[in-house]
């Protein structure tokens, strides 16, 4: 296997930068939309040969070190008790947002191989195909706990930061649910052939330094801390955490995200030197020409300066319309820019 | 005049740290729901009596040390040729998005007498009311734009971006004539009676720290130079700009605006002594119990030290459904903390 990504992920040196996109298989590639067509976004996610097809995608088009099951954040919710469903241009709506200790006490801590296990069922056979690692996921419970709240995408996260700061026994409540619920289904994604994961906390940014320290903190610190006793690299993603970046070092991973807002340099020098960094162009830059994306590119590698532990990424998804030869051409850049002399 | 605000601006000593709050005339005070009930909110800000009344509400309910005319950074685009409305719980819609250079060359200049005159006549209004110094204000010319290419609010401001990215010519002639329209308008509200204003730009905190650079900060610099030059204060906001703080303290301004993201005391560490502060509480605080609220404000007020130059407001306008009791008790508790000894 080609393992370039996960010796990246344990600081190792490497023959090059490994790269990888987050939602690299999805709405910008054809051979999605062809797929889309006949399918539901949760049926491809609940039919594991689906699911394993729309994961190859992209590794077979792009230049990609590793592979990420097709599944989204949101599925743990309807085995737990809250259904929900993607609405068109609109993201996710669940169907009832929480609005009480007893919805929240409602919630089921779920055995991931009876809720989810079309995903490991995937991360199965998708194992046997790649010449990759495989990476598994889940979204953090902050991230989770706020689609729950608020009934779906949130701009301001009033009612999330004020269960919150009004009730902080039902939040503790809450996010010790979704943590354990989290940190089964991340453990039993690597016992189903994941050789890696990732902790989506998209929406953490939100939240200023102190109201991640006391409410958010210690619950991801907790899920880390038990993922990672089982030796795999775990990627520790947020965005807009420029400021967070020291408490979400402290709260543990192997591999921090950056987003594009910080330089990949400052952002390491806040980290520290145990620790990788994974990122950070902004997803926008692929819908520029390719002197400007090239300019970009080359920045992020100059910031990172072919050191030990840089993931190659994204700063967030890929965008919907985004030019997939502009995807490929990243791939291939970072390659060649990169080529250690040996 | 009671003017610990301005004193403050010029980083004068004063006697009680100065407070004002973002969208403190609004949604969550119920005098403005009544007038609400009557008129749509192009009606109050396009009435000058009625615009008088609205920005008088909370400084006639709060301890406030400034007013700020109630009018929306919207405003200026239905003269420049770009008409909008604001769909219910969508926020603004413009309804026909720019798509093309000739759509952005149509865009006329205006002069603000005429197109925004309603602005002007309020400001008159006001000045002869109040006993606390009046804010004017402008959205700068990203925020601006991103209004107008994406056609209303946006998650990745993509098509944005993609202008800036792919035609940089076509996006300097925008940057142009917003930053025109930007900069008479704000030197008028000046000469209709505002003795500060500040520019909202509000989304820029999307954007990394080179194409803040290279894409918006000359136009802002140039907005802050021609209307610094007027001599009065001129506050600069953004949200989410953490790393982008640097930069904005060298396009200019007296007083330079922080979110909650970044603690005060680092903000002011990286901007410098040279400019105040306003921030930046979470206006999402202002939902917690008085307990956890008064905790909040004192962590601002302990980070900016007494220090001259600080204006205490919120990190982003007050949420709809803000408790005003909440509200006042902020203003009252900046005050009482923050009584210097003299």
């Amino acid at each position: 296997m080609q393992d370039r990504f996960l010796r990246a992920c344990r600081r190792e040196p490497v023959d090059r930068t490994p790269v990888w996109f987050m939602r690299q298989a999805g709405r910008y590639m054809a051979e999605y939309r062809a797929l889309r067509e006949k399918h539901t976004l949760l049926e491809l996610c609940r039919t594991p040969e689906l699911a394993v097809e729309v994961t190859l995608q992209p590794v077979q088009r792009l230049a990609v070190d590793a592979a990420i099951v097709f599944a989204d954040i949101l599925l743990p919710l309807e085995p737990m008790g809250a259904p929900f469903e993607f609405a068109r241009g609109e993201g996710p709506l669940i169907h009832h947002p929480l609005r009480s200790r007893a919805d929240i006490d409602a919630l089921r801590v779920i055995d991931p191989e009876e809720g989810l296990g079309f995903v490991l069922q995937a991360l199965r056979l998708l194992r046997r195909e790649l010449k990759v690692p495989l990476i598994g996921f889940a979204g953090a419970p902050f991230t989770l706990a706020s689609y729950l709240v608020e009934g779906g995408r949130s701009s301001h996260f009033e009612r999330t930061k004020t269960l919150m700061y009004t009730d902080p026994e039902a939040w503790g409540a809450l996010m010790d649910t979704l943590s354990t619920v989290v940190s089964r289904f991340l453990c039993a994604q690597l016992d189903a052939g994941a050789q890696a994961v990732q902790l989506f906390d998209s929406w953490v940014g939100a939240l200023g330094p102190r109201d991640y320290e006391v409410f958010v903190m210690p619950w991801v610190s907790r899920i880390l801390s038990e993922v990672g006793a089982r030796g795999a690299p775990v990627l520790h993603f947020g965005t807009g955490t420029s400021t967070l970046l020291g408490l979400q070092r402290r709260a543990g991973g192997t591999v921090l995200g950056a987003d594009w807002r910080i330089p990949l340099d400052r952002a390491w020098a806040l980290v520290g030197d145990g620790v990788g960094i994974q990122g950070n162009l902004d997803p926008t830059t692929l819908f520029a020409p390719r002197a400007l994306l090239e300019e970009r590119v080359r920045d992020v590698l100059r910031e990172a300066g072919n050191r030990d532990g840089h993931v190659f990424n994204l700063g967030h998804g890929i965008l919907p319309g985004t030019p997939v030869d502009n995807v490929a051409f990243v791939a291939d850049l970072v390659h060649t820019v990169t080529e250690r002399s040996r």
